[in-house]
């Protein structure tokens, strides 16, 4: 019997008593720990009615809540808040409005802004700030600063939008500028439904840190088929603890992957060891019979993977691409002919993880032992 | 490919200059027009960040463009706003602020206002108010008066909401002196996920128009799996004409039809109007050979129906219940035996209409020809 | 980036070398171990070619691979072959042929098949056979007789099935005839669509074996949309060891549940382990303050359970339905005053777990700790 | 209420009477007709357990009838028949099986096979013949010769196959022999999961018939999420007469475009036609004010469209791709500035449709008038 979900209803404290909020279910979304780090799912751009967003800041922690998530950062612009004349102007409000629930979801929150300027240096989000209000200064040298004075991380966002770079994306002397004075530890690759490839280079090549946020809006539901296995794009962290404080390291560490629309996207060292916790191999022993060898993989992760077998995979047999869905398993044989058919020990073989790029274009590398 | 989609971005007006907004699609949620009248899709009762809600008002409109609406109330508390030291107390807004955007997207939005008291009367709308912040009185008596001054039309909300009426579903002398005075109108007998068949019971016996709305706080999208075909609780509407007018007159000449969960609650004059207008039915020449009947019949419509063989429908062979789905056909036969297969023209075979009910436990019958 | 899923495709061993098929993924279902035992997900009565199926009998091995079940038996009917102009009749070739694609799949494949006659008996299933062909009898008795020389578990199929039954569900005295000789040990009380309460109390009376099945002849992924999480029909089986010996123990002892439709039926015994099993409970100590409990609920399986707060739990502000649905966790709050505040040590409250059966129309009830 | 689908049950008519098999509902899935042809959506390719296959040739019909389909033809292989030992080896059988079923669903049913040899020439589908064991002949240029003699319509199946063109995609010789020779018609440009641009090439090249087909051997429902609009491979046919002659004249005219994985690919004539009518612009005059020209984009189609704005469009600030789902209405509007906004008449602007390609990486390009 199909049922009605109950997601969000609210206490009447004036009139009636004794109601208590639900939130509707958290729905796991695996990415597991690596050894020696927490994996956290994050967002670190999000806007609320405080600025041009169209929710109160409590649904945004719902929002994550609901999605699986573990860290969301609110950052409204700064700079610009077409709704001022029927909301409060104070931008340290959506992180106090919101904490109470963060704190009973488990959700950790994190005070952030965006800086709102023209190009250059366009737009930029500040995160671990104690005071965002401040950072509303009439040059946008000065809100750096400020930020950099308040021990915040700060990270470029959408740098090929197209609204502020139509026909390119450049780096610009002020972003040299920035980065030079210790204001610029991070760069969005990706933004919303767009993923910036120069941005990725730009990355590796300065030594930034890799993110990935949804810059959302309006709301998430609306935007990601979520029953359907869509998700925002979101900064996977590896922290060391779980806190507020163990997510800024990571940050400032550079330990991100960015996964997006499916795909991942982060520095081989990191991409490896998630892509070795979501995966596991078995020998399949009791179809590995005369000629042939038969392997179970199986994808513990809520992450489908896309694997292209090597050019030696294939001469065994395995023309096709393959598809290994999240929390499945698939089953994997070879076919060994003549001389292959008396070979001792394992054979490994390698394959492409096609959704998961170590540098713009160039996917990971992986070996199955059959 | 899959592509990313463009659901909502913002007009930067004061810091970039030309980018125009996009509301994302308006899925076709086809319900038929019933001959003399446009046949429209309403929710009534809705809230935003001005009372208890979670959303800026012309998200609401958005919400209902995408999910095939066509009218649309927002309907704040008026007695009740936890959000007041953040945002604007004038509940004139939500409905100033979200005008524009329903001019734009093609829905008619209507002002109106939740009275929000202790039971009885519990609570109610008011529709097509000029002016809501009037209706904020100290005793609920003149809250009503101020509504009928107003011309509005008012309806009691969730009369079987828990909160008011934990172990009773009772109808209060109150709602009586209300319904006396020409200030109760119409009742709900859906409000959010639920179904009040004790509503449905009163409102065929004082004669009170049928509604049933989503009385959403949060966000629609997180709330009901559009992609998997699901809907808010709606009004089914059968207007004149398509402007507020037209629904104004159709509320109070009670010419509405519940839709909620997949299931059609209304009089059986509008039911019965409105199923023949969604499906038909076409003799399957071909097929109907020697001593066999086959039939077509086609959904026009995006509701599912669940139709029952009646006891001459199984002798014939028809055990099963059938699923006749949204924007589908399926095909019907019957096999003839001795005598019947010399009966000369069609055989009317009768069928019952689970998920459409004229009264409460009652539901529609309908007659396929064979 | 979407991918193409390769489900099935084959070797060309005439025309081509070294081809190997693929069998698509199995997507993980959980329904967790109970303690000492296997919980093996199972379908009992599936047809295929060499009856009135329309599939082969590899595809109904990979089928249930690809949906996550463990055992399956091939019960073609014996009587009844209408493609024997075109098919082989001989009945044990169906598990014959699919024998090899069930061990390298790792699915536990049992030899069964129906015995197809007019009611009564109506149709039964005969599981373990060593050879099926010899059931083919011209007096049911003996096709009983029969099975039971083989040593099979029999069970009754869809008692209820209108075209056996219209108007009526009765025990015949053929049935208590077969009970009281030893060849009848179980009952479908779920076949395809249709659940049978009558058969339920027949079961817990007569102490027969529950069983669910799917008597799929079309496809699995025809009938169930898989990918909104619909599921075939299901016997789980608790088996000491994960072989065809344990499944058979399990079953002669009657340790076993249903799954249909969202829904679990079963004996007390087995239905409590089965729920504490799927799910966790853990107190939410920070969000705990005040006069607050808050504990987090947690739902290991992919079945979506529904929790119906009982009269105590209503007291406490918990008056909505609550869904827990698979793989997903929930936060649950109650609120205490006055007295309550001071209460030491947890506060336990019933609730309904509405869609799960001890006996027709009984939930099951449990208890959350605040 | 959720209710059960009955999809697939069966007569048993030595055993029962009366009962009518039903065959569950076919969904409307909308490719207009454009004028003077009806759009017809076939596919040519299908396996069944007279060959490879793994299900009964009327479920063929049903899986096309429950998809939408309008055209099928079963080509099982003539000279590979692995289940032969259990299996009847005529392959006529097929068709004569399928036909009545089709007959009652009006499918146009093709009778056809596949000539299965090694490349070259690899293998080739033969439609519209009378005698398919003709074919099976000891020489592959035999079992052309006689297909011609029947008047069949030929095309070379999956050229870019990896089993028999591990490293290559070429044309070989003997192509060209069968091209002179007028017996080879038609390509498939899309096979199963893939796409041969250098097919594609070819066709339009060498003057042949477009051709993309799911070349199923498992089923339809396990490979395509239809539940989420996923689709097989089709053959878009445009007829003069819905009849299995009205295909083959439009096979011989090569009146046909490719549907797969959300794409088209066609010749340009046909494509721009079929755009055409799918999809219909309405003028926004509410919402066409000041500085600012609004149109309503609609999509009647049940195909996904993605369009992406020139140069120009860019210009009045439509910087972002969009999205134009199936049955779905966008709003779309640009600004206009200083002397634009004088601009008499409607403002015609380019857009790229992102997903329909007129040659190998070339999109089709259309036109929108605000």
């Amino acid at each position: 019997m199909k049922r009605k979900i109950i997601l969000l209803f609210f206490v009447f404290t004036g009139l009636f008593t004794g109601l208590i909020a639900q939130d509707g279910a958290r729905r796991n979304f695996n990415i597991p720990d690596i050894p020696g780090y927490h994996t956290l799912k994050c967002d670190f751009h999000i806007h609320t009615v405080f600025s041009d967003g169209l929710v109160w800041p409590t649904l945004r922690v719902v929002e994550a809540w609901q999605e699986g998530l573990d860290v969301i950062a609110i950052t409204d612009h700064i700079e610009y808040k077409p709704f001022k004349s029927d909301v409060n102007t104070d931008l340290n409000r959506p992180y106090q409005l919101a904490a109470d629930k963060a704190e009973k979801l488990g959700i950790l929150l994190i005070q952030g802004g965006e800086i709102t300027r023209r190009m250059p240096p366009g737009h930029s989000n500040a995160l671990f700030l104690d005071d965002v209000n401040r950072l509303d200064t009439a040059k946008w040298e000065d809100a750096f600063a400020e930020a950099k004075r308040q021990g915040a991380f700060i990270f470029w966002n959408h740098p090929g939008w197209k609204a502020q770079q139509p026909d390119t994306i450049l780096w610009f002397d002020e972003h040299s500028g920035l980065l030079n004075q210790g204001m610029l530890h991070g760069i969005e690759i990706v933004n919303y439904k767009e993923y910036y490839p120069a941005a990725f280079a730009w990355a590796l090549e300065k030594d930034l840190t890799l993110l990935g946020n949804s810059d959302i809006h309006g709301t998430i539901a609306q935007e990601y088929n979520l029953a359907q296995g869509e998700k925002r794009p979101m900064t996977i962290v590896f922290a060391r603890e779980r806190t507020v404080k163990g997510v800024k390291d990571a940050l400032f560490e550079k330990r991100t992957v960015v996964y997006f629309d499916g795909d991942l996207y982060g520095r081989e060292e990191w991409l490896k060891r998630l892509f070795a916790a979501c995966t596991g191999q078995e020998n399949n022993a009791r179809a590995s019979v005369n000629n042939r060898r038969s392997v179970f993989v199986t994808n513990y992760s809520g992450i489908d993977f896309h694997l292209v077998p090597g050019k030696e995979a294939q001469g065994y047999g395995l023309i096709y691409p393959l598809d290994l869905p999240a929390y499945s398993t698939i089953e994997l044989s070879i076919k060994l002919n003549g001389d292959a058919a008396a070979v001792q020990g394992s054979i490994p073989l390698g394959f492409v993880v096609e959704n998961a790029f170590i540098a713009p274009g160039k996917p990971l590398n992986t070996t199955i032992r059959f």
